[in-house]
């Protein structure tokens, strides 16, 4: 049996990391991961030209210091989002263009927009990061949904229409299933709305040429032991001396443990002795977003020469967001257009006719079922926004993370009404010699990558400090 | 390799109730059950004097015809909850006594409590029970939490604070965790809110003489192969010709597959081909109520003889009911106390100082840690509601579900807002051979002992007719 200092479960981004520091500092890790490859919720994906496309996490923004750090040491290669030109907007039914960062509204429209994000970033800014709770209001916001709030507060319905779609963007979630004090915490997490929300200056400024999964693929390299693939840790059993994790492949055995997966996922390993009551229920009330990344690939991005930027924004149908998604230096073009909660729900397998088909891959021409019906939705959608010449890519390529067994959903957790109240103090405490460590558990840029390296740092310094 | 025409998972009265008809019917069946004994969260508790007290679901009521049924051909005994007397309401740092069903009130409030019983049933009865998304404004409903909807339509503070109490006694849930969709569907898969609220005539109308486990026990005895016990499942394989379930005693092989569990703990076995993502999800988003329920044993049902019938409602401490539990010959008394929600995790494990202690236990004098806190802050409280006397039981006991490894929680899965709208269909539609049983899955008493015989007389039925 492997004897280490640290087991480390979970070769996503805050495994990796926690493995990383832990190895400087001179421990032993082993790195278990469920699946046949590192980076969990990123995944590149090489197009036919060798180009490559993210269909998990793909951006990279202004404050997001670890990331960033990490990009430069790795070698990797970041490059602007493009968002140049016009963006199309389609909203009850009428397509309109815009530039700049608000969509065009009515005047009204645009005041009620306005005043709602400068609201909510007030609002956020009273939520302390390390402790939401002592909020003013933190019951009050706990105790209602984001829908709930939309609906008092913002006051037309264009406005609303545009947030529950930035909702949705941001959280791959409906405003109904988020608790307002949990959105207000993400949204201060991660810098405020507009932040979230935008390319240039935000969230989405960047991204990398190798996609974001070769920073987990070249962090793992560097570790001094290879990330055990295909080893889901089953159970962990913890006793005075230390821990051992049955895995797919085996026994491990360490001092410590981290536990680096969302806590939906740490819910499906068996704990020995039983984790707490609270640990417990925590991890049965943060279910992970529903999103479905669809990638359309051209000879050349066509709507650039049209003036057009590549971004859209629909409030019906299919798609709520569309970005340019063509390679750094664009012989091709492509489109990414996010189908994203109720939208991924219903082009998922369960929501179209045809039950077969995968969950993931390139469909080719005559695909049946639930994958080609998704791909024809999607392509007519990006007909709708873009012209004719959008349905009729290269090669198409979606992905729903619903269907990762090891991810069961992205981006990333999601609480709904009253769960931070009553355990978000789980959320980080340690369990014995038990650390827990993703995004979902980071204090700054809490479900984006960034969080995720934050979260490897955190337990890595926990176990260093034992 | 074990095999037979149908496994059945979970030895609760879902899973047993399948078990049963499948075999009246001439199939032949295993039931492999997690833990070492039948029941889920039915547990019933022999005192020192060998009377018996439910530790877990313990009352049956008009209506609930299944449940009446098979007391009755079991050969158990009913007898009628005690409720004779005055009641206590502690409201406000204030006690007062009540008759009848409805706590003394200002008029005010009286009125405003009269209202809102009228109003809520009324809404229920628009959600049509097998299709709750049906009702006209089951959207609207499901994006809200029930404190939302409580804050805007019960109009004093009198009548908040009891309706608080009403929702966590139904529900083990604050009222801020609960989709008002699936609130109202509850009430209306129970006959009301009045209903579920009361003993005579009411939810809370008959306990059995030997404890609700002795259900289980009976109907495992009569099944024609004994329940294999310690037998956790822990994958599912599903191929054209039938299931394979490895569990912790081995491995077996059936046609079909009865999954008899909650589907927070139904998200912990693995699948194989994995569930579509719209099954796994919903398991995601259904997580457990949380209750400890705490029994104090007296040499005699003191507060009958000063006109108590041992009914108490409060509305602060650890402490939201309380009822009497005393045996039905009652030389001994005893009373039931109901730590809910919010309640029941600050009493649980993480929220007591000590953490050292068993979930679950007879306590001692001179008990340590979270266990004898426990014992005292709910000794504390009966006597303040019914006299010093209630402080020096003859016998304490308590369980706290949350730590139940196999049930995590109690009384049932709660939707929070959004779950029911997305992800609904899939709470009972077979995957492949697979068939989902469990009170959570009932059209009729979802929840209670009678919803459990439901789904599991249903999955017989979808099974025998395939």
């Amino acid at each position: 049996m492997t004897e280490v200092d640290v087991l480390v479960i979970g070769a996503g981004l805050a495994g990796l990391e926690a493995a990383r520091r832990l190895t400087a500092a001179g421990r032993s890790v082993l790195v278990l991961e469920a699946s046949d490859r590192v980076g969990g919720r990123t995944k590149s994906h090489a197009l036919s030209s060798g180009e490559v496309v993210d269909l998990g996490a793909q951006w990279i923004g202004p404050g997001q210091d670890r990331v960033a750090a990490l990009v430069e040491e790795l070698g990797l290669h970041p490059f602007p989002q493009h968002c140049e030109g016009k963006k199309v907007l389609d909203l009850g039914g009428k397509l309109r263009t815009y530039d700049g960062d608000i969509p065009s509204l009515p005047l009204l429209g645009l005041l009620s927009l306005q005043a709602t994000i400068t609201r909510l970033d007030r609002l956020s800014a009273e939520v302390p990061l390390e402790a939401p709770l002592r909020a003013p209001r933190a019951r009050a916001w706990d105790a209602m949904t984001v829908e709930t709030w939309m609906q008092r507060n913002v006051l037309t319905a264009g406005a609303r229409a545009l947030v529950d779609i930035a909702v949705q963007s941001i959280f791959a979630a409906m405003p109904s299933e988020i608790s307002l004090l949990h959105f207000l915490l993400y949204l201060r997490s991660g810098g405020g709305l507009m932040r979230l929300s935008t390319i240039r200056g935000g969230a989405q400024q960047t991204r990398l040429r190798e996609g974001t999964q070769e920073l987990s693929r070249r962090m793992a390299e560097r570790l001094a032991r290879p990330v055990l693939l295909d080893a889901a840790a089953q159970r962990i059993l913890q006793d005075e001396a230390g821990v051992t994790v049955q895995h797919a492949r085996g026994e491990a055995r360490a001092k410590f443990a981290v536990v680096a997966v969302p806590p939906a996922l740490a819910a499906r390993i068996t704990y020995d002795p039983p984790l707490p009551g609270a640990r417990d229920q925590l991890t049965q009330r943060v279910p992970m977003g529903s999103v479905i990344k669809c990638v359309a690939v051209y000879e050349r991005p066509f709507w650039r020469e049209r003036g057009f930027s590549g971004e859209a924004v629909c409030d019906s149908g299919p798609v709520r967001i569309v970005f340019d998604d063509s390679p750094e230096h664009a012989g091709h073009g492509a489109l990414v257009a996010f189908l994203l909660a109720e939208g991924a729900r219903r082009a998922g397998v369960a929501g179209m006719a045809g039950t077969a088909g995968a969950a993931e891959g390139e469909s080719v021409e005559g695909v049946e079922g639930e994958a080609g019906a998704r791909r024809a939705q999607v392509l007519a959608v990006l007909g709708r926004l873009f012209g004719e010449e959008a349905q009729r890519p290269l090669e198409y390529v979606d992905k729903d993370w619903s269907e990762e067994p090891f991810c069961r959903g992205c981006y990333g957790g999601v609480m709904p009404p009253g769960v931070l109240t009553a355990y978000g103090d789980a959320l980080r405490a340690p369990v014995g010699r038990m650390h827990w460590a993703g995004t979902e558990t980071a204090v700054r840029w809490m479900g984006y990558m960034d969080g995720a390296l934050e979260s490897g740092e955190r337990v890595a310094r926990e176990i260093l400090a034992r």
